[in-house]
């Protein structure tokens, strides 16, 4: 069942004993979501705790370790999550079935909860919650706020994306006027690079290959550039805007061999070209300029299949 | 004299046939500012022009051809400008002594008008003319919110830097509400490199040297790179930020051979270190966290002396 802000909030009202989950390969918006409504649950009062994979050291700072302190919950809640297939393997089999509430922000959510919060106008499931709070009269506290900016901060490029709207910027504005230290986080997500990302960076840039007159650009990361410069998937969220940043590209694609020998996909677009339609032909899904999906096959199989829907997507324009 | 933003909307009022200039190089900050307070002036029914120095082709989508038509100016108005010697030779040979009004937010003003409204707690001078336009009642056209969300966003990498306040986020807000197209902006001025651009970004990060431990960070640009990758001054802007963006680096550098040999450095840093104090023992200055001087001498005596003054910054760090 769908409710509106205030709905989702009278049933977390009357809740206790609350176990927040999240989506794997957890990034900003996961993270000050989940933690999000944890601070504001813990100061209704509630039990709560969380259930979270491992986080990248740059969106750790709103975790709170006394969030992974067991006890038996009642009532599970999801942040950020557009598909139940999408949390871990261990929650998902655990909990996918038995999820009270999701608040969500994807227009691709499939439904999956017994109550459904989802704004698809919302930047990140952080603006959702934040809309939330805000009008249920809740004051909102500094590590809330701080949380929360984290997520819209994150789901907006730092407000650069076409998602941010002028609520997102108001958003922004009440949060940090409630004490979101915005420069320090805006630093350190988006102004830090590691020296062994930079060395990354290069080594994907080299990768860069363009198709479709100039339309397409593909970047391919492999398991061994990993190595070779000290990183991880989970550092390394920030390479899928890169390709879209040339101008005259319409489909910017980065494609991630993952350990087991698959292929994580992610595809981001400007209009008219929809990221959402590319990925969904592959079982994937998510916004439209910005979209996943799961590959697996030969590096040249997995590079061909996504340069041929995309060719189909660019043939008329 | 010093004059607040009522006072100076009254004197704006009072007077007609204004000329409008700004610094030279002029960056988003100063082309916005600048269309902004031409499209609020035309719409109050006055005679205004402008003299603007060479625009990027990323910031000209608020230039007017009409603002440029002559006629003699009976006031001048300066925004964004901290110091007169920042004009082109021209404008400041011509009007540097009669500046009726000056408008801008730098904190290293050095005041050259008969009338100033400064404020350095404004995040860019397109923020001073928001607050001053809204503090007067008078309504925001498209255009002008346009004009003005291009300088707010530029002077604050896009709501990155921690010059960003919450009244920074509020005035975005507002001025995406009054009908700026802010992820259009966002998408030509801070999402598009060209190919041109990148091969650029490639060349001065591979000229990047790093010194005292990692503190400081120095790309030096020649000439001869501008020319190899096609791209000129006025195009890379953004190369500024990227030293400091390395994990550890307090001062990022950036040092650009001009046409006539002399050198134009760029300093951003993190507290506790002051970009400003750095630059003004080179006679330049600007903001405490992003400041600029000008050099000459061959260009391993400029990187030596700017190294000197950022090795006794750094001294007891």
């Amino acid at each position: 069942m769908n409710v509106t802000h205030n709905e989702a909030f009278a049933l977390l009202e009357k809740i206790d004993n609350i176990l927040i989950l999240t989506h794997r390969s957890p990034d900003g918006d996961a993270v000050g979501s989940m933690f999000a409504l944890y601070y504001a649950l813990k100061e209704m009062g509630k039990n709560v705790r969380c259930i979270i994979d491992t986080v990248s050291t740059a969106l750790s700072f709103p975790v709170c370790e006394e969030a992974f302190t067991e006890f038996n919950e009642e009532y599970v809640v999801t942040v950020d999550v557009a598909d139940k297939k999408l949390l871990t393997e261990e929650t998902l089999s655990l909990y996918g079935d038995k999820v009270y509430l999701a608040i969500d922000h994807h227009e691709a959510n499939k439904p999956f909860a017994e109550n459904m919060l989802l704004d698809a106008n919302a930047s990140a499931a952080c603006e959702v919650i934040f809309d939330m709070l805000e009008g249920a009269g809740k004051e909102i506290s500094k590590k809330t706020a701080e949380a929360l900016y984290l997520g819209v901060a994150t789901d907006t490029g730092c407000f650069r994306y076409p998602n941010t709207t002028a609520h997102t910027l108001y958003v922004a504005s009440e949060l940090v006027s409630k004490g979101a230290p915005n420069g320090e986080i805006n630093r350190i997500v988006f102004e830090t690079k590691s020296r062994a990302y930079v060395q990354f960076e290069t080594l994907a840039m080299n990768s860069l290959k363009t198709y479709f007159d100039g339309k397409c650009a593909v970047i391919v990361i492999t398991q061994d550039m990993y190595k070779r410069t000290g990183t991880s998937e989970a550092d390394t969220h920030s390479i899928a805007a890169l390709p879209r940043q040339i101008e005259g590209v319409l489909a910017g694609v980065v494609i991630k061999e993952k350990k087991d020998g698959t292929y994580k996909v992610s595809v981001r677009t400007n209009e008219p070209v929809s990221a959402a339609e590319i990925c969904e032909t592959f079982g994937g899904g998510g916004h439209r300029l910005a979209a996943g999906c799961e590959l697996s096959g030969r590096q040249t199989e997995v590079v061909n299949a996504v340069l041929k829907v995309i060719g189909e997507a660019l043939k008329d324009i």
